[in-house]
């Protein structure tokens, strides 16, 4: 280029440069490093590099540009503009030449490296770079008289073509490739993946022509009790359908531990595991892509993120080392394997899985996406990250160090093992309030978007019924009845003559709270009785001592700022999570939550290949603290057993609540712990 | 170490250096760079570092080696002669300690990169150095307080005993590893595979403690009509046993052709017909591991070489290109896969398949792996290098440049498609010779060592009984019959009235030759007829015309030397081979036997990693000569019709035997090409 030759500037880069008058822009932005898409190579094809001529003054680029300075609209754009339609203003970039100075933008969409917004508005955005991406290729025709594989004709057309070095692929792509080949006239789109530990592409998939329908991963959370998956555009990063489905392993044991001890105690159970979860993925997978509305096989990438034993059984490993010290895992480090080991056929059979690393025999890699996901490692202030499932995974750090553990809570937050306990479904109170005066309850129940003293709840409900109480419900009613003074510090529910409604009705040698009374109609009678408090009392124990033993081990007794993430983020509130104590006090408007973040540090590994090496990196830097092992656990675990619990000093919840100043125990009501008191002091 | 360290020299390498007294000899190996083995890494337990030190004056040397110039014979000495015996003299190399100056001899069985002396006394010999070797290794016990999977410290160990970096294994290793690595109390052996292309080295398999029963390969040359297998042991390439199957394709279509057709009629075709030949690949492997008495899981690695139909039908790929110009091979590179991916269930279900890679569309791997064997490209020389089975693979070449091409001869050398043809199999002809006064017959049958006039043979062969006329037989018929005047050089064969024998009898409106008649007793009546004839010369025509066609495209009219490869070279006398005309005229001691050279390339690639890799290079500077297509071809295959053949000049042949000046052409007898006659010049 000369100084004499037309001046470029992309916007929103600003990169600059001079060509020669004729050059396509998509010349112009490959030479100077601009973020430019094009699947089929320039061809005037695919259409992906659309970009938009500015006209006139553009004084910060020292510019302006008259209204011929691009060559004229031609007839490959108007042959795609009436196929396909084309935004007003937008020209394709391999068709339009450089023919005087031009301010060219590039909007978001034709960028390879877009930026997908998150919901979550504090949470950054996920840049595209997925691992998997479609390449459009010419491939020449064979040559007798040059006699190379079909296989290695591709592999130099790739080369020359997109300066992709190094092909392989399976033997059932090489299986299909002379058909395709001939079919699409020698002109072909693979997808192409690549990973920064190998050094070939692997051909994933090839089609005749140019291939429109699109690629799709999988992120896929995979919990003790609910699997869910996000069904992930590779192109643009949006999330094309998300479904979850109950984790069939669930018949096995509830939690880990009962998995870990049926695999212990039946030769072959974890093999029976393993292909128990492995189904309900092929299951989970086919609904997915029918719910989406695409072929499953372009589901050409998934991504697993769970606890270490989920991890093991998914992998067809014995989990049994996980049961008992030193818990040592068969393999830590993030896996690079193909999604039929796993024999994951409902998708493509040459798909690719990724599976984020472990962070230790208790910390998963569930742990490990929310690590990728919350960033915990980039933070100023120092930040408590809690996710919440059948156990609880918990980090603490900031720019200095991280560290980790996990606690086991047991389901009692997924509202198991509650008297009237059932899990997240239409019917089940998600919600409640109970009046300190009257001690009345108001709930809602999931499905239904009114509260119980509303006008039409009845009506509304009619269809599913009051039927139990799940996670979020048993935490809010647990607290709002401290709140209310129904429940002292001790936890202990008080009797009617106490509390002075007749909804504290005798239970056993206990009392319980009655929150709805449909029995007359055949219906349930949903209380909380003594036992759920004590269940909740344990579960809450063990996150709150699993936060306590990382302050410790950070030397602090202090956080700035809490992440709830998980069930906890999307439907606990944080308010009743601190009365409870389940979480140590901060400031309410320091707790924020990151909603799924396990599942969107999945979506972020599925998204960019970076990412992955990425979390490799910090999960080896991550402390790792075993809770099962340290004394202090139980220490804390003990000591956190009060509502709220005896933590000195505990002042900020205070700003935001008052807690009634009761006592129910009258020495024997309640054996477990009830004559435990603890001085508590008011900042 | 200093100038007053003793001086250790090692023989046969010559390796020299001074070392600190106490220096183990293991250690002193390892830092000349000595090629000593030791699979335990100096533990003392695998006694693969035996040497023998040597004792008194070494003048080549300049050395006067004291008596005590080692350490004394100590108790892991003692122990493992008592428990296995080291032969007198030996001393293990990691437990011998420098004590003064000394030389000290590595027997062949103690180098890791050992030659393997080949049974022909013109090959070279196989340098060991297999993509899969065994490594005992101690592996850190987990720790709680420094959570990695076992997987990494396995890893670790590896990069820390033995300097291999990067690790990667299948699922199903790592789903063992935690319980061998426990029931080995931590110290195991693992089978690591290493090739050039992969970053990373894979566990095949991980045992207990040390692992002393021995790796395995199979070498395998896949035919069109039979499958054979060497069984070599990993360390020593000692073949440990060799056996061959039919190929059941041949259900299928007896030839190459025959079985593309049969894809391209039936759909699925190709499908059952790998199945089929995957199938019978197994029950090899299986039936080959019991004959040398091993475990067929200790078979870790597969080399495959066959023809460009066999390689697609192996690999599970349509050869439907294959049947029509322009020939295209899906993938014509070498292959390194899972020996799973192509069903090979019987052997170890981790091992590593290599696939030699294709010349071209009609040459293919087992062209190559003559190559590797033969060394055209290395031959000072012009040699032309030929393998016979249904199809011929001919190579041509020296230092400057190889040709290769392959040529239709069809099944006729194999005994298929001859009157009284049959496969070689006990019973049948494979070597005739006919007196050229009396024209009578005396021959030998496969399963015994007698000729057919000698005392004793018809007791011999009581048992089998005479069935037949095999590959090597019907050459050796034909030539003998023209070298007895009972053919002429059109191939025409007389009658009892021209030849005076009554063993020409008449065959419908042709002749035959009686070889053997046992009609009377309900036998076999076995002749030589004029379609016999015929077919041989259509075999040998097209062979002569690939081997002409290399020529011309060479620029040359001879070549320096001939070498004869496969059935040929093993079965088939070179003299008669050029009487018939199969064969360009040289010197006879200008023909060498390679015995069955695509199973010797086999066996390399599979003993060398290296060899893989250059043979990889070489077929990239073949040059291919397609037959198909050259209409020089058919011109030379016309003209080859003769036996022998109008080649002009003529003379070699001729210094060995004379050639009888008959002509049985009476115009009419014989349709086909009597009528054609050539003239020849005498040199």
């Amino acid at each position: 280029m000369s100084s004499q030759d037309p001046l470029v500037v992309f916007t929103p880069s600003g990169k600059r440069g001079r060509f020669a008058a004729g050059t396509p822009i998509l010349t112009a932005a490959r030479q100077l490093g601009v973020d430019l898409d094009s699947v089929c190579g320039g061809r005037g094809i695919c259409s992906k590099c659309q970009i938009t001529p500015g006209v006139g003054e553009f004084s910060k680029h020292g510019v302006t540009v008259a209204p011929d300075a691009l060559s004229a609209w031609n007839a490959v754009e108007e042959r795609y503009d009436q196929k396909r339609g084309l935004k007003p203003g937008r020209r394709l970039g391999c068709q339009a030449t450089v023919q005087s100075d031009v301010v060219i933008d590039v909007p978001p969409e034709s960028q390879v490296h877009k930026q997908v917004v998150r919901k979550a508005a504090s949470a950054r955005a996920i840049l595209m770079d997925p691992a998997t991406r479609l390449f459009f290729v010419e491939v020449e025709e064979p040559d007798m008289h040059e006699p190379t594989g079909d296989f290695e004709r591709l592999e130099r057309a790739l080369e020359k073509q997109w300066d992709i070095k190094g092909l392989r692929a399976d033997l059932s792509l090489i299986g299909k490739l002379q058909k395709v080949l001939r079919k699409g006239d020698w002109r072909v789109t693979v997808a192409l993946h690549h990973d920064h530990r190998a050094a070939r592409s692997t051909v994933i998939d090839i089609w005749p022509g140019l291939h429109e329908a699109g690629l799709y991963g999988l992120a896929i959370d995979l919990g003790s009790t609910t699997v869910a998956a996000h069904l992930t555009d590779l192109e643009t990063g949006e999330v094309k359908a998300s479904s979850g489905i109950m984790n069939p392993q669930i018949r096995f044991g509830e939690d880990l531990m009962s998995r870990v001890s049926y695999a212990m105690m039946n030769p072959g159970g974890e093999v029976e595991m393993t292909a128990a979860v492995r189904e309900a993925l092929n299951t989970l997978a086919e609904e997915i892509a029918k719910e989406a509305e695409i072929d499953a096989s372009l589901i050409v990438e998934t991504v697993f993120v769970c606890n270490p034993v989920m991890h093991h059984l998914l992998l067809g490993i014995d989990p049994v080392e996980l049961g008992q010290a030193p818990f040592a895992l068969a393999t830590s480090e993030a896996l690079r394997i193909d999604a039929k080991e796993l024999d994951l056929t409902a998708i493509n059979p040459r798909a690719k899985t990724y599976v984020l690393p472990c962070i230790a025999g208790h910390v998963g890699a569930d742990a490990a996406a929310v690590a990728l996901s919350e960033e915990p490692g980039k933070s100023e202030d120092l930040a408590l990250m809690v996710d919440v499932g059948t156990n609880a995974e918990i980090l603490l750090g900031d720019k200095s160090r991280v560290l980790a553990c996990s606690s086991p809570t047991g389901p009692a937050f997924e509202g198991a093992q509650i008297s009237s306990g059932q899990r997240a479904a239409p019917g089940a109170i998600e919600a409640i309030r109970i009046d300190p005066e009257t001690k009345e309850p108001r709930f809602r129940v999931i499905g239904c978007d009114l509260w119980s003293d509303e006008e039409g709840f009845a009506e509304a409900t009619a269809a599913t019924g009051i039927t139990g109480i799940c996670g979020s419900g048993i935490i809010e009613a647990v607290a709002e009845m401290r709140l209310a003074g129904l429940v002292d510090p001790s936890g202990l529910i008080g009797g009617a003559e106490k509390t002075g409604t007749p909804r504290s009705v005798p239970e056993g040698r206990t009392h319980a709270y009655l929150i709805h009374d449909a029995s007359a109609e055949g219906g349930p009678r949903i209380t909380v009785t003594q036992g759920d408090i004590r269940a909740i009392q344990l579960a809450k124990s063990a996150l709150y001592a699993g936060a306590r033993l990382l302050m410790d081990t950070r030397g602090v007794d202090k956080v700035d700022r809490v992440v709830l993430a998980g069930a906890f983020g999307a439907h606990i509130s944080p308010l009743h999570a601190m009365v409870l104590g389940m979480i140590p006090d901060v400031p309410l408007d320091k707790v924020t939550s990151a909603g799924n973040a396990a599942g969107t540090g999945a979506r972020i590994a599925l998204c960019n290949i970076a990412a992955r090496k990425e979390i490799e990196r910090v999960v080896r830097q991550i402390t790792k603290v075993e809770t099962a092992i340290e004394p202090k656990f139980q220490e804390h675990f003990v000591n956190a057993n009060a509502i709220p619990h005896a933590t000195d000093p505990f002042p900020e919840l205070l700003k935001h609540v008052t807690l009634p100043d009761v006592s129910f125990n009258t020495g024997g009501d309640d054996g477990e712990s009830g004559g435990r008191r603890r001085r508590r002091r008011r900042g």
